[in-house]
């Protein structure tokens, strides 16, 4: 029942609980640098577990901030990185349950924290859903970017959920005394969570790898669509410039061109060979 | 023999049998909440599994629905999302069946879902049959939009596939008391069913990356058939052009210009220069 | 030694047999429908294998039919899939060797059909050689058909062998008192044929892909020098056309046009501007 | 207590060595031929640890060189390879440390191995974020060069990591006389940024791989923003000069060429049909 | 000290030693047809290896023979295919020491063939660095048929150093009589040797991939270029074209063209209006 909820700068106050609570050097050390990969470790009398809560930067990008907890016997220690807002109201709102055990309020920090990455990755899918449409109908080149960017969130997230999926594998099969066993199905319901949240990352980055696939697909239509308008262009003018050219010629002899009909035959002529040059590229289907 | 199936929108009674048999609270909101994996959990006494049938949706796309079951000694519980007609029919048919044991209600219900999926599949085998035809005869921009979607149904199908085939694994090799073991057998065909459909998940996504990659070959193909199009209109016309373009020009001495056969030379000239730029670009291949 | 050889059609001797040594009603289906998956199954008194021979169809693509084992203590009984001519011969053979035992029969039947993949294999083997040739020095679309094909039939061949295999694996540890531990080392050598048979397919599946990838290129690369054979035709023809265009203006007073030289003066003119621009693009390397 | 320090070109010391703790040969030969594979051997009495510091060589490029360590009940032999500086300042701090045991001085020794190995991380990174942009923005050829030394490279690292994690596994598993057992977090810590690293690595590589990807993308979107530009000038300039070249023919008999407006209708004509044309590319979303 | 070192065509010799050793009859077969995997398989009572040693043929490309040997107590049997010189040489020098044990011959025998690949990966890692210079350079055609080749030798050598690789893990961890403990840690280091092999071929075959990549990337490159060359060259051209075209027809109102300085306001237009277009592409960065 002795909850010390600590937060960043409290580091006076956390060195003294590792004296009382014998915490082993390394995990102070990993509360102290942050960045750490959510992880749990066993001490010789309690449990170290580094947990990875989403926030929303200022520029609206996604980061993930530390959440170091010790679960002893008759203790919880819980050291939260400033900055992390949602956090702060889900820990006030455990905090006002009394009847809480220490594993019940761990169990509901863990389950908040998870829920915490569903809005980013629905945001994600609406990401996907938008960049599939575009690169059907309008592959410009902006767009690879926000997948290139999208590819690095995802390979970061991916590695969170992984990390934690692992963490909770372990809780859920735990035997020591710390954890009371009837949270194990609790852990389990985590867990599954957790195992869906990452079945829809991959699902996302193949989608993502393979809307890389269709945009050069797109883009290589594109062309071949440009490449034939500027032949049927070329079919269309040249054999008129020729023809036109040709009838240019200073010659003193030259059939026709005293003729009224003259300019008549001229023109048919023209017309035809385009017509014959159009004809033969649609039967060979070369445009 | 006691077998309450239950649909969507019987919550009431739900409640009251989990009250009943002692169902796990974390259960009883799967079944609320849906959208669920297909997975099999052991409560105390019972089994909770969920399945997912399929069912053809208004705009004839294909989604998957839950089917829910609480098997206990004695007692039956299913909970079925509401929209899946043929499952509906499934169960009424097994409702005929009077003399049939809990544990073999469950078995038909298992096998006819994963029989409803046969369906499914042939049609998606169809598609890409249809799709490996177009892509190397045919190959449009709208080929990349069916691709895109058919990659995001093989994603979704195989994830409930795998699920489901883990959960008859379990089913096969479970030694509790409330499945008969001569049911065994039963169970390991299941299984076999789903790892042959997973195969033809697996063997179909492959050839669906296989038919982008030849799409993308066959639209760089086109486009260099496009080319070599252009540069032939090119080298018939530009000799011609240039030609002709030289005995227009206002040269008061000018040779050939006087003389009746003048145009003939230059006519040959000209059909010459393209003779010899055609039979280079034939002999190196370029063409 | 009691070995009943039936064919298909004659289910209602299979049915008989079944009733006679209570073979599993699951095992009498998969014989009745075909199309099964290679694979052992261990009935209460007897091993159930199902084999994949191959055969060639009468349009000349490969297809496999099933071969149905049933081995118990003092009987076996092989169940044929009607089509595969070679596989009677086979069984014909073996049939008149009379001192054969159950067991050595079984491994008989097993190792010739696992040695009728071999020409398969080597006829795929040759159609890979003609490929790769192609690919590199005549990359048409119809290559782009061939590639596709071959795909789908290294798919399916990798899948029954790896199912043969994973077979036969079991077969050389099996431990039951029905197969001769003295056939063991046997079992092993139609393991090792078939482990050598799959790492052909995964390296002739290697090879495909990268042939279509070096068609890509190939094609990009034929793309490619037909725009540089384009662009030095345009460098050539355009300085010619637009001089000799210029001098067909009709503007009254013109240089050179009344000099007896003016033509040699434009011509060289013209001539040097090719000159240089072609000097500028093979510099840079462009062209 | 009892630490030979050795660098290259002492063998005779080692040999000495070798001699008095009876050190296997094979460890020998493996200290004098250098280019090994982090590696950690069970010896008799000892163990034998291969590591792998990094440092950067006078052409700015990053190699590894050898770190082979012995560690036996009561004395420790370090063999450096010269070349490695701050290797040496590393070593020497360690030995200033009078009170640490040989196990302890091999630990720290091993931790600052690992941490040699974070500037070099972060530089691939930075190089990594530059690619990216350079990728998007301004896709050269010189990016390939560069794309594909940074692939080598992050291989090469990624062996080392690899190895080296698999040693630190070993060692915080390890239940020999030789380590202190108080030893085993300190080693699994060193493991957890050891497969930290290799995350990294792993990170890097994928984006690597998708720049590529994106750098290919980019260079097909501006050949067909090339192609489109080409398009536009020839719709623009064709019928600009189809029209003059008609009008420059010398019939006799020609429409419009002695009306003073003649010219005006000409221009009208051929921007007429420009404005049609791209109208129609347009309107295609051709262009 | 039994050693009986034959070659092919001793076959009579193989099979007198098959019958006084008790060798089983699928070994000697293995014996007689060659092209086996390498390999280790127990015999009653002695141990049965294939090893695949490498030598050149006469047109300069790398094959694989087969060198099988019999390890029993108290004799060693080795048979070795023709066409191996170096093996020759490897075999006599092992003979000639008279002190060895027949395990030690063996051990010498498996050291000699695997230090026989070093130069054959030497000489693909030199081919490998040529093809990345020239992919990036100076991409050709044929440069595909060489990565075509190497990725194809590269599969087979990465088959049998696996092979080996799987036969030391075996040969370094065997337990029975005939093998002296004391050879462990010398199988454990040709273990090694051949790891460090596998790897170096799974670096090329990552290098060579990623060069067909680049080499595609390079190609389309410069694709893009001779694309910007031909649209600048229209550029420059077509302007001049369209100006000299209009003032060459032969409408009797013209302006200008009577005026002495007509032409220079003509060259003025032509020269303005290609000076806009480069200043447009340039400044929307289209070429």
């Amino acid at each position: 029942m002795d909850w010390h909820a600590l937060h960043e700068g409290e580091e006076a106050k956390l060195l003294q609980l590792a004296d009382r609570y014998k915490l082993h050097p390394l995990h102070i050390e990993d509360c102290q640098h942050g960045g750490q990969n959510a992880k749990l470790e066993d001490g010789d009398s309690y449990l170290f577990i580094v947990l990875k809560p989403v926030f929303t930067q200022d520029d609206g990008t996604v980061a993930f901030g530390d959440f170091d907890v010790f679960i002893g016997s008759g203790y919880l220690i819980t050291y939260e990185e400033i900055g992390c807002n949602k956090l702060l109201a889900l820990v006030q709102k455990v905090q006002n349950h009394q009847a809480l055990s220490n594993d019940q309020i761990f169990y509901r920090i863990l389950d908040g924290i998870v829920d915490s990455y569903v809005p980013v990755l629905d945001a994600y899918s609406e990401q996907i859903d938008v960049i599939e449409d575009q690169v059907l109908f309008d592959p410009k080149p902006d767009l690879l970017e926000t997948i290139f960017k999208l590819k690095r969130s995802f390979i970061e997230l991916r590695r969170v959920l992984t990390q934690t999926r692992d963490l909770c594998g372990h809780l859920m099969r735990s035997e020591d005394a710390i954890l009371d066993p009837k949270l194990h199905p609790y852990f389990r319901d985590v867990y599954d969570h957790l195992s869906r949240h990452i079945e829809t990352v991959e699902m996302s980055r193949d989608l993502l790898s393979g809307a890389l696939d269709i945009y050069l697909s797109s883009v290589a239509n594109r062309t071949n669509q440009t490449m034939k308008v500027l032949t049927i262009l070329s079919t269309i003018a040249l054999p008129s410039v020729a023809t036109s050219s040709i009838f240019g010629m200073n010659f003193e002899f030259m059939p026709w061109i005293h003729r009224p009909e003259g300019l008549i035959y001229a023109g048919v002529t023209s017309l035809s060979i385009t017509a014959i040059l159009v004809s033969i590229l649609k039967w060979r289907r070369w445009i």
